[in-house]
This record gives structure tokens, C-alpha cells and sequence, in this order.
């Protein structure tokens, strides 16, 4: 490897242990930090962000990155060197140039100001008092709109949301996500329209008290089924759930339980589990390079939701896995088979908190999103009448409207954090997952043998080899094209949807 | 306040935010790391280390300190600045002087070598397998030896061992402290002589199990009780009980439960808590600032030592705690009143393990270690023969011998994070707590009434008006002669224990 390459990884190593100890910094925040400590955590994000980014930025990176040939026409530099380092060009090349762009001292002011917004959410959330949290979502948003800005977007062409879905999935803008999200949109309606008038599944056995730490302890188990390595990575509670990497060998899962709604805690743990299964799985030669992360959030998403859904919401998951919950419940899930847990987990219900929603009626909470965020970034809605038009919406999509802010707009972390554009990752992911699941069931047809006797070795390996091992080498379209020959399209994930939801609700 | 200082004070508040954002780092991998995330982490350490040493060396920071007066004759700078700037100068000098001269790789490589022996030795420690934390004990010895050399210590007067013994308590070397150490070993041995041939107390109900989920649940209540602020901190679990400054207002402790040793629980809780009141009850104005800081390790150790000791182990404390004990254990304390608690936690009984060390024999196990370590830092004993020299000591001065190097000279955390010259601190910590006391018994002559009714609030603003509110302005021979007018002596300790354990037992 030449001097200059090697010097370019000596520069991605720090930056990546620094970002690596914010992450550490950030986790406590969510999961242990005392209350009053609040305010000083900022001050250190800010302070290890701003570091990071200066390491990023230095002079001497541009300077590595143009004597290795690589421009921002073409990123992979010289095209004698091996695949693996034109790869780590392209991605420190796109690193440098976003990062570049970006005042340091904005860098640092907004990470101060991401710490103070996120502490004020969760005490909005808590009180229901959105009023408190609106000056933090206005400076998000103002954030947002600065850096979108300063990446160039907001001219002709591209919007400055463009730019801020660009973070989330390189390459894809509003117009092409609202081409796929309208089809979704309609399909999704008319399928719920037609379920919500026949009789629902009997779910009185989930109307029970179930104590948490009897959840946890069912969580420990259940990961341990799916082959979560416990020596990698630990489960944790916060108030909103999340999966954090702080380390090659050290990724960190959240939940919260809910004494009166099992199935909350369980799904959002497999879909957690989904995420650190995909950053445990990148091979060795990534690992402590940028190069060790996700082709994309919504490529991400597609495995945290194939494990949810496609796995976890599956007879054969239930037929494996409702053992160890009854051991744990025996009381609450006496006389309760599998498959009355299976017809439970896929109840249609439109619920009014995206996490808890129910697979079919999922990503309308996340059109609707990205609608909103569509209006807020461009200016066209005042933060001011979010809640309201949030109510409305969630009328039109779903049929009910919340009774508070707490259930309605300030249910989720994302915008709290300036995570605009993230949302469409979700319902990308759903798309994507079927993508991926269409090529896994031609590969290993005993999948379903298999998941039902709780033997998932060969489905980690597959996803290792097929999608894992890459790492954020290709950009998604590329990942996808490579997998399955074919681009990205809402027809799998609705023909699946269809076929499933069709087989359960036969009214 | 000039530029100058107020450039001082950033590169302070820096220095300190990333001095805690490593010490986050830190308590995660005592409390939580993954197994194997210790490597990565020790990377993560080493450059947050290094980078924290390149802040404070900086040439700027020479500059502005020579700029203001402080030089190494004249710390504290002009002598027409404020006496609380002339004292943040007196530290940043001292911090400056010491840290310029380590060179940045030795730093961290030392942070790097650090982290990976103490996960070696919690390893070492349960394997009970001394040979495999031997080559990093030896790292550990050279990397104190150089850091002392590097300061200027090892030549004419002055050794290696007292170069590192200032770090922890500056101003005083091994010869003043072999003074203070050989008149209380005389005086606690034949102490020690004495009781051994009275009878014990009975302690048959502490040989019952106390499961440690109740234990845990106790802890919270003992620290309510004594004004622990749970808004400004948190307990946790580690293999080594420690205390943690985070931030101004994120003080965490640790300890371990046994379901076989109560008591061991017990006293760590009451030790780490008096550390952390100490670091809490820093006054608003050095919040911050390096002045945010005890005097010495062993002022530390003085308040840790004092809630301890002097409050948990009295009597009147029991008469207000052991309510709250027997309704967490109503089975295992039937019949049992708080003055047979009040005997039993005091029992005189040689143990092993120095943190399970009744008061008598406590500075003993010190006394061992400061003279190990003496030898280990000159070179006069090898690291190889270490475990035997711990076996022959503890038979000299304990009466016992250890029957494994896991319950000898593996059971402290200390000289795996190369903390040698520390453990002086604990025995001297001891002395000066009980200076203070006889002061605080004047102040406040109904203390024990106060203290049997749960009442430590005066408590409190007498150890925050008298010593906490000084943070490390004072040098520790300064603080005490200002409280007490006295210079340190063993007197006022051996006085306090030979009255208590005289009456204990009185054979």
C-alpha cells in the first residue's frame, strides 16, 4: 500500500475512534446518564464532534485523497489500485467532501445543540408538552436547512431535502421516493380498507399483564435464539430504542418494555437485533475502516425489518420461538399454540405509534412522515402547526387521530436528533427486504424448516456472503442490482404483503 | 479577567471535557464493555488520552501561563490577580509542568497499555493466573518508573517512588510517610495483639445468604438515606468498587454484591459515596475548572474513609440504618437489635482482602502494599518474586496466608492501571479524617444525635463549608492546618481507634 493510502487510513482510524467515543457518549445519554448531567454531555459531544470533524477536514486529507487521484468525478482514484482501497477512496472522497463543506464551528454548535434537543424532547415527550420542545425543533430544523445549504442542494434541480435524503440513501431524491411511496400508498390503502371489514384474530391472551423483567429476561433468550453473540454486543433500555456501533466487536442494542403491550418490547428488540446482526457481520478486512458500515440506512433497514417482519412475524419463527416465551409465561399463555401467537403478532390494527404499528399499516406512518418533513424542510409548514397537521394526517392515513402530542408527534427521536430524510428509510427498507427475500427463498428453500427449528446458521451465513460482506462497498442500487439483477420496486413488498395479509384475513 | 486567563480557562474546560469524555469510556468498560470490545477500546482510550495531552501541552498554554507570572517558583503568578485565579494558576502550572514533560507517545502508548493490563488482570484475577498478568505488571513498573523520570525524580534526594507518590499526594515523599507508617503499624499490631485473645462478637446471622438483588435494592435506600443526589449520579456494578467524575453533575459509583458477604456491599457503597459527596459538593465557582478537584488522593480518601468508618461504623449510624436493613432482610435479622449490627460490622478479624478489612487491620494491608511497592518501583524487588512477597507480608503483619494469588496479590485493581503510589493514600486518608473529626465533634457536639435520627444535613454543610468548598485550591498540609491548625499526625487515628476497640473489647 502506498504512503499515502496508509496515512489516509491513519486518518479514517481516528476519525472513527473519536466518532466511535461521541457514540459512546451519546449511548449513555439514552441509557444511564443521571438526569442533572445533561447539559455538560453536550458540551463534551460538542467538543469530540468538533474534533472529529477537524481531523476529517485537516488540509492534509483533501491533499491525500487528489494525490491518490481521486476527484469528485471520479472518486475511486487511480485504477491501478486494488477494488477494496478504490472503495475506501470513494467513500472517504464523499466523506471528506460533505464534511468539508461544513464550518467547524457549525459542526460543533449543532452537535451542542442536537445533546440540548434531544434531553428537551424526551421531557417534552414525557409532560406532553410539545410547546417546550418547538425552539429545539426550530433550530433543527434551521440546522437542517443550513446544511443541505452548504452541500450545494437547494438551488435548481435539487431541493435542500434532496440533500438530506442523500445522507440517509446516496443517490435517491424526493421525486424518486415519492414515485414508489405513491404505489405503496395506494396498494397499502385499498388492502387495509378490505381487512378492517373482516373479524380480527383473538389477541385477549396479549391483554394481560406481563412483567417487564420477565420481558428481559424473555428478550436475553430470545436473542440468543436468533444468535445475537453476546460477547459483541449487550441489550440495554432507553426511552426510544436504537442499535449503536462503539466499537468493531462492541454493538449495542436498546429496548423499553411495556407491561401491558409484550409484543412492543419483542419486536422492536428483533429489529434491533436486525441492525447489529448487519454491522457484526462485516468481514475482518473492513473492520476499523469506513468501509465497515451500512450501503445505506434504508439497505440497514431492510435487514432490522427482514428480521422483524419477514422472520419474525413468520409462522416458522413462532413455531421456534413460542416455547421459550410460554416457559417464561406459562400463566398468561396457557392454552395458546403457535399459531394462535403467529395470527396475534400480524394482527391488522393501525395503531397511532409507528413502532408498535403493525407490518401492513407501518409505512403509511412513514409516508406520512415524509410528507411532513417534505413540508418542514421546504418551509411550506410552520413548526408552529406541526401538531396539527400531524393530527390530520394521521386521520387520513390511519383513520384515528391521537389524543395527545406524546402519541402523536413527539412519539419519535428522529427530528429531536436533526434526522430529516431518515424516515423513508423504513418504508425503503421494507422494499428492499422483499428484494433481498425473493433471492433468499430461491437460494435456501428449507428456510422455513430451518427458522421454525431455531437453526439459523446458514441464513446468517447467506446474508454474510450476499450482503454483509460488502460492508458500504456498493452503493445500494449497486448492492441490490448485484443480488438480484434487478432495481429497486414497490412490486415484491406488496405482492408479499398482499399474498400474506390475503392468507390471514380470507373474509 | 485578562485574555489571557480567559484563554487559560478554555483550554482547561477543553482539557477537562475530554479528560471525562475518556473517563465515560473508562467506566463503561469497568460497568458494561462487551469482552471483546476491550481492544478497540483501549485504542479509543490512547487517543482521546493523547489527545487530551495535546491540548494542555500545547506551546500555547506555556506561553499564557508564563504571560500571567505563574512560573515554577511562583505558580500562583501576580499577585494583583483574584486569589481564586491565582490558584487555578497554581494548578494549570503544576498540570502544565507534568504533563509537558511526557512525551505525546508515551502517553499513549502508556493509555493503550493501560487499558488492555487492567482487562488483562480481570482476567488474571478470576483464572486466578498471576503468569498471565506478570509481562503487563511489568509494563506497568516500567511505565512508572519512566513517568517519574521523566519529571525529574530518581536522582540525588529525591527517588523514583517519591515522583509518583506526589501525583497523589504532592509535597510528600516516602521517607515522611515510612514515619507516620512505622508508629501506626507499632501501635495497630499490638493493637491487634491484644483483641486477638478476647472473644469475638457474635456474627452468626451475617453467615446466611442475603440474595444480592435485595442487596442491591438496600444500596439505593443506604444512599437516600445518607443524601446521595440521585439527580447528580448513579451506583453501578463493577469487579472494583470505584468513583467517577463524568462531569460537574454526573458523579457515578460502583460496587459488587456477594450473597455471602453483606457487609462487603455495605461498606463499599458507604466508601464510594464519600467520595462522590465530596466531588458533588464542589461550590458553583470552580464547577468546570481544574480547581473542581480534591486536595490529595488522600483528602479523598479522608471523606471516603470518614463516612466509612467513622459515621458507618458508629453506633448511631446503625441506630438510624438498621431499620432499613431489616425490612429488606426481615428473615435473616429476626431477632437481631442494632447494636449487635453496630458489634458485628465491627469485628476485629485479619481478612485477606484489604476492601473487606476491618478498621484496625485496614492500614495494615497498606502498610504492605506501600513497602511492595517501594521495593517493586527500586528495582529491589523483581516483579517475577512479587506473589511471594505478598504471601510472606501478609503472614507477617496479617497472620495469615493467602491461599491463592487471586485472593492476594491479584485482588486490587491499582498497580494494573499503573497506579503505583496510591495506596498510601487509604492509610493517610485515614489520619486525616480523624483530624478533621475531632474538629467537626467540636463544631457539631450532638453529631451522633443527629446522625441516629438519618439527620446529616449539618453534616454535609459542615464538610462543604470547612472542606469541600476548597476543591484542590489548598494543598492538602494547607487545608488541614487551615481546618485544624495542625500538621498531619497518626495521634488523633491511633487515639480514635484505641478508645473505640478498648471499649469493643474490653477483655
Amino acid at each position: 500500500m502506498s504512503a499515502r493510502l496508509q496515512q489516509l487510513h491513519v486518518i479514517d482510524g481516528e476519525y472513527r475512534h473519536l466518532e466511535k467515543a461521541a457514540a459512546v457518549l451519546h449511548w449513555d445519554q439514552q441509557t444511564y446518564l443521571p438526569p442533572e448531567g445533561v447539559e455538560e454531555r453536550a458540551e463534551q459531544l460538542a467538543l469530540l464532534e468538533g474534533l472529529a470533524h477537524r481531523q476529517l477536514t485537516a488540509a492534509e486529507t483533501g491533499r491525500l485523497l487528489d494525490e491518490t487521484g481521486s476527484t469528485a468525478k471520479n472518486p475511486r482514484g487511480d485504477e491501478s489500485l486494488a477494488p477494496l482501497e478504490r472503495d475506501f477512496l470513494r467513500v472517504m472522497r464523499r466523506r471528506y467532501d460533505r464534511a468539508v463543506k461544513l464550518p467547524a464551528d457549525f459542526v460543533s454548535d449543532s452537535a451542542r445543540a442536537e445533546g440540548l434537543s434531544q434531553a428537551a424532547w424526551a421531557a417534552a415527550r414525557q409532560n406532553n408538552d410539545f410547546a417546550a420542545f418547538l425552539p429545539h425543533l426550530k433550530t433543527m430544523i434551521a440546522i437542517a436547512r443550513k446544511k443541505s445549504e452548504y452541500w450545494g442542494f437547494g438551488g435548481s434541480g435539487h431541493s435542500l431535502y434532496d440533500g438530506l435524503l442523500d445522507i440517509y440513501e446516496p443517490g435517491m431524491g424526493e421525486a424518486e421516493i415519492g414515485v414508489l411511496f405513491a404505489i405503496l400508498r395506494d396498494r397499502l390503502a385499498s388492502l387495509l380498507q378490505k381487512i378492517m371489514r373482516c373479524s380480527s384474530p383473538d389477541t385477549s391472551f396479549l391483554r394481560q399483564p406481563f412483567p417487564v423483567e420477565r420481558q428481559a429476561a424473555f428478550a436475553q433468550k430470545l436473542l440468543d435464539h436468533i444468535g445475537f453473540d453476546r460477547q459483541r454486543g449487550r441489550l440495554d433500555i432507553s426511552a426510544h430504542p436504537f442499535t449503536t456501533t462503539l466499537g468493531s466487536h462492541d454493538i449495542r442494542i436498546t429496548t423499553r418494555y411495556f407491561q401491558d403491550n409484550v409484543l412492543s418490547g419483542i419486536f422492536s428488540v428483533i429489529h434491533e437485533c436486525g441492525h447489529a446482526l448487519y454491522e457484526m457481520g462485516f468481514p475482518p478486512e473492513l473492520r476499523g475502516s469506513c468501509l465497515a458500515d451500512g450501503a445505506s440506512m434504508a439497505v440497514h433497514e431492510s435487514q432490522s425489518r427482514f428480521w422483524e417482519n419477514v422472520i419474525g412475524r413468520s409462522l416458522p419463527f413462532w413455531e421456534g420461538a413460542f416455547p421459550l416465551l410460554r416457559d417464561i409465561f406459562p400463566a398468561q399463555l396457557a392454552g395458546i399454540r403457535a399459531e394462535h401467537c403467529y395470527r396475534a403478532v400480524n394482527e391488522v390494527k393501525p395503531s397511532l405509534i409507528r413502532v408498535d404499528a403493525d407490518e401492513l399499516s407501518y409505512s403509511l406512518h412513514i409516508i406520512l412522515r415524509f410528507e411532513l418533513e417534505q413540508q418542514l424542510i421546504s418551509g411550506e409548514l410552520e413548526p408552529e402547526h406541526l401538531p396539527a397537521a400531524w393530527r390530520e394526517k394521521t386521520k387520513q392515513y390511519l383513520g384515528m387521530e391521537p389524543p395527545s402530542d406524546a402519541d402523536g408527534v413527539l412519539q419519535d427521536i428522529h427530528w429531536s436528533m436533526g434526522s430529516f430524510g431518515y424516515f423513508p428509510s423504513y418504508a425503503l427498507g421494507n422494499l428492499y427486504s422483499l428484494h433481498f427475500t425473493q433471492k433468499l427463498n430461491a437460494d435456501i428453500p428449507d428456510l422455513a424448516g430451518l427458522v421454525a427449528a431455531g437453526q439459523f446458521q446458514r441464513l446468517h451465513d447467506w446474508l454474510r456472503d450476499t450482503i454483509w460482506v460488502w460492508g458500504c462497498r456498493l452503493e445500494p442500487a449497486e448492492l441490490l442490482h448485484r443480488v438480484t439483477g434487478e432495481k429497486l420496486q414497490a412490486e415484491p413488498f406488496l405482492n408479499y404483503i398482499e399474498k400474506k395479509y390475503g392468507e390471514l384475513y380470507s373474509c
